[in-house]
Formats: structure tokens, C-alpha cells, sequence
């Protein structure tokens, strides 16, 4: 599958960081920067622009805040093209710490939203344009947003904003093929004059071939991150991404590096992947957040009493 | 995705034996066996009838055998639904060990076959087709083999076999979907008569997400294992596959119960699952072969090595 319009983001740093309050060290960012500016994708995220007002220093590591010093820290002196993106959540951000895109090192800003805040992320995302940065509003929990509302609020993007890519975003892993290939059919025919975006989660293994239907439709910004990390269920595994799309610019070997000499290690400490409660929230259209919870109890592996309490939200 | 037609094949103990050499214990087989009945899945396929004049059983364990006294002594005195499978391939049984079907507890036979020894298979499903039994050809490593001899293999098994289902097998787990789309259309409009069916793996992560792009085209008969053991990369999970069927005849709280009780302890004893090699040759349309052979090496984690030893495969 080689189409030359298509864009890769890496997010390791970004979803990952949820699971380990942001604190990944100094030193692998770097190295996941080196390998993945010498595998040649487009994009390596580095967490959250959100505000020290809001979230403490002492409770998150640096890239819940991504200043600018911080990431210069990670990138400097590493030949590179690849391009530094940070996410925002609506309502998150001090629009104080977001200086002109040319006195930072960071080339996109994504903004995260809900549809019911499409009009907040709309204002968001025209103040970063304005500054000079690449934006894309990235529409979160999809799976439980698929009325007229969605419909609407693609038309405000399309006729409101200057975003340069939307995002369809699976958070809950719960989308199944068909369901993609309908979203992203809509999202392209809205969105007339922008670029349709995929982020998918792994809670079915879904992500990776969701990412596939995604791009069978002519979504041109994907996801992935390294070894599937990420929250809960973890993301489209970058490494499977590269090898499927056949662009000469992509060197599948330093993320084949990065796990051996990183993320093998990594995956010992911290938690994600194919995992039993999160199948189930998927499957149910759930919030994993029940499922991480009862992934830090004794009852971790119960998994019959687990899924029949999913079942129960609904009645109760 | 409710459609009556569908049957789902348990094969947990077949595939799953190709890495501990059929060897489960009776205990672990029968409650596999109670588990599956519980589910309500149609059939649980429980090794390999191959000859012990092929095969020591000093070095294999039962189920590389499956003599209809094991099969009795794990389905004895258990209510259930479940026909058992078992499955032979072309030039490794002995046709002496098969009784008539109304003298065996074995309800399937299914023959693995490749596209160039569809006549010998033939040969085989017409014998046990005769005595009685329900029968598939599954045409094994697929994605090697889709020319015009694999038309012609088509054409010949509607034309000249008694053969119920013809499965198309990703033995390589190397299937993209729109590849899985083409091959069950193809299989569909040859074998106007028959059912199709589809057994994928997972080194791509994509044994699922395939198996439902198999439905989607038609395909009636679909395999997974428990927690997707299986060879190497392993299966479809069969808690995924049965959580995406709607059909109400499905429990699938007994197959949480064995992967907490079961199969979460022999994941630690046996290994398969997402292991970046696997990822490779699946990749690269290969056998896991030599994959296998580098996960009981001491170079098991040098993934660039693998890769690019693999890749010099075609240039030797």
C-alpha cells in the first residue's frame, strides 16, 4: 500500500505516557526520537500541552506540560525530519504557554475534543493556526458519537475552522471494520477541503486493521505507536503500520531496535495490550476505566464477575 | 453480526498442540471440552489423527493421534452440543485407523491439504465421506498459492469430492484484508455448493479483524482458539470471535472462566501470541519456521538480525 499523501504519527510518548502519569525518562524519549527520525515517519508526539493551573508538576511527569524547553531537551542535536507534534484537551490548555509556532520546537498541535465541544476545540484550533502551527481536532469516543451530532459538527469544522486534519478516534476499541469504513466515508465527504485522520485502539486487536480499512478509504493520517503501547489496550503497533504500507521513506529497523533494547524491558514495568477486561470494554462500547481498576485489585484476572458487572451498567 | 449459518470450530487443542507436541493432559482437555460445550460453539477440533507408524508416541503426546478411546475418555458422561473434529493430512494417516462414523465419537474429519496435493485430499475426504463422517478440505498456506492452480483446485473439489466446507487457511498470518475479501469471493463463486470456511493467524494481529472480513464475504465456518494459542503467533481469539457474533446460542462466560483458571498459567509454560519474529514472517510471507527456531535461541530478542536475515531469504 504505497500512497505518497499518507502521514504516519507516532504517539508512543503521548498514549503511552497515560499509563505511567507522563514520567517517561529524558533519556528514552531521545532514543525513541532518534529511532523513529531514522525510520523516517512524519510525526513523533510527545504528550500534552495541558496547564501546570490545572494538573500538578508533582503528580506528572514533564510531558503532561511539553514546554518547549523540554522537548528541546529531547530533539536537539539529532538530525532528523521528523516533525514534533503536542496534543491538547479542551478546557486543559493556558493559551499563555503557547508561544508562535516559530519560536517553538513544535510543528503540530492537536487539539482532543468531544463532539458536544467541537464549538470550544474549533476556537482552540483557529488560535494555533493563527500562531503558525499544523492543527488537527481529533474527535474522541466516536463509538458513542455516531448521530446527528457528528454530522453536524463536521460541518462547522469544515465551514468554521482552519484545521488541517480531523481525526476519527476509536477510544474505546470498540469499532469494528464495517463501522470504519462507514465513519470514514462520512468524515471524507463532509470534510471536502481537509485531510480525514485514524487513531484506533487495540482492546479486539482490532487497531491494526482498522488502521488498514481506514486507509482503504482514504483516511491519510494514521497512528501507531511502538509495540502497541498505550492506555489500556495500547494503540495500532507502529512497526505493523510501517511494514504494511510499502513507502520507500520508512526503515522498519530502528523500531525493531527500540523494542528489543527498550520496550521489551518497558512492558515488564508497566501494563498494556491483549488483555481479557479490556476486550470486554471494548466489546461493551466502555470507558476502559472500570477495566484499569480492577487491573490494579486482587480481582484482576476474574474475569466472568467482571464482565457481568459491565453488563449491569445498562440495567441499573 | 447474527447470521444462523454460522458454525464456530474450536481448535484450541489441535492448534495449540503443534507447540507442546499434542501433549495436554486429559484433565486440561476435558475441561476445554466442558468450557466449549458450555460456550455453545459448534464443533472442538482435539488434534491430529495421524499413524503412529509416521509418528512415535514416545516423542508425541495423544492428540497427534486422537484414538476414538482418548476422544471417549474427554467427551464421557458431559452434556453437550459440541461434535468433535479431528484432523488429518494428506499422506500421514493410516486409513485403517478410521472406523465408520456410527462406531467413533469423532463427528468431523477435517484433511489440511496444499493447492498441488488437492488430489490426494480429494482421495481421502471422498473415503471418510463414505464412512459416514461431516467433512472439510482446508487449503493450507494460502498465501502462496493463489494462482491459477488454486483455481483449478476449486473447479475440481466442487466437481469431484464429497467435501461439506473448504476452508481457506492464512497459515503464514500473512493476509491483508482485501486479499481475504478476493479469496473468499473467489472460493464462493467456485464452490457453488459448498460452505466456505477461513482459519487465520495472528503475527499480524490481524486474525481477527480477517476473520470477520470472512463473514462479511460469506464464509459460513470459522475457526479460533482459546486466548488464540495456537502455533507460533497463534489464532483468532475465540472469546473476540464469539463476542462479535451476536447469536444468542453463544455463552461466553465459560471461555473467561478457562483462560482465567487455564490459560493464563500456560501462557507462562508455552509461549505464542504477538512476538515481534512472528510479525516478521507473517510480513513476509514465511513460515515461522525459522522464527520458531529464534525464540529457543539465545538471539530471541535480536529482531533487526532476524529481519534482515529473512529478507536475504529471497536474494540467496
Amino acid at each position: 500500500m504505497y500512497r505518497e499523501k499518507i502521514k504516519v504519527l507516532d504517539c508512543t510518548i503521548r498514549d503511552g505516557g497515560l499509563i505511567n502519569n507522563h514520567g517517561f525518562e529524558h533519556r528514552l524519549v531521545r532514543e525513541v526520537y532518534k529511532g523513529i527520525s531514522e525510520a523516517g515517519v512524519d510525526y513523533m508526539e510527545m504528550g500534552y500541552k495541558n496547564s501546570d493551573k490545572f494538573f500538578s508538576p508533582d503528580e506528572y511527569g514533564p510531558w503532561k506540560f511539553c514546554k518547549d524547553d523540554d522537548i528541546r531537551r529531547v530533539i536537539d542535536g539529532i538530525e532528523s525530519n521528523t516533525k514534533v507534534s503536542v496534543m491538547v484537551d479542551v478546557g486543559r490548555v493556558n493559551l499563555d504557554d503557547v508561544k508562535p509556532a516559530d519560536e517553538s520546537p513544535v510543528d503540530m498541535i492537536r487539539t482532543a475534543s468531544y463532539v458536544k465541544d467541537i464549538d470550544k476545540a474549533i476556537n482552540l484550533v483557529n488560535h494555533f493556526a493563527d500562531l503558525g502551527y499544523e492543527t488537527t481536532i481529533n474527535i474522541m469516543a466516536i463509538s458513542r458519537d455516531q448521530g446527528p451530532e457528528l454530522e453536524e459538527a463536521l460541518h462547522q469544522i469544515e465551514e468554521e475552522s482552519k484545521v488541517n486534519v480531523v481525526y476519527c478516534v476509536d477510544s474505546f476499541g470498540t469499532l469494528y471494520q464495517e463501522t470504519v469504513e462507514h465513519l470514514i466515508k462520512q468524515f471524507k465527504s463532509i470534510l471536502k477541503s481537509r485531510d480525514v485522520g485514524f487513531h484506533s485502539h487495540n482492546n479486539q486487536q482490532l487497531a491494526f486493521g482498522n488502521t488498514i480499512e481506514s486507509i482503504m478509504h482514504d483516511a491519510n493520517f494514521l497512528d501507531g505507536t511502538i509495540y502497541g503501547i498505550g492506555r489500556a489496550a495500547g494503540n495500532c503497533p507502529l512497526e505493523l503500520l510501517i511494514g504494511f504500507l510499502k513507502n520507500p521513506k520508512f526503515d522498519i529497523r530502528p523500531i525493531y531496535d527500540l523494542i528489543s533494547n527498550e520496550f521489551l524491558a518497558l512492558r515488564e514495568e508497566i501494563e498494556w495490550g491483549y488483555i481479557i477486561p479490556y476486550a470486554i470494554t471494548g466489546m461493551l462500547n466502555e470507558h476502559p476505566r472500570a477495566a484499569m481498576a480492577l487491573r490494579k485489585s486482587k480481582e484482576k484476572e476474574n474475569y466472568r464477575e467482571f464482565y457481568e458487572s459491565q453488563l449491569n451498567i445498562g440495567l441499573e
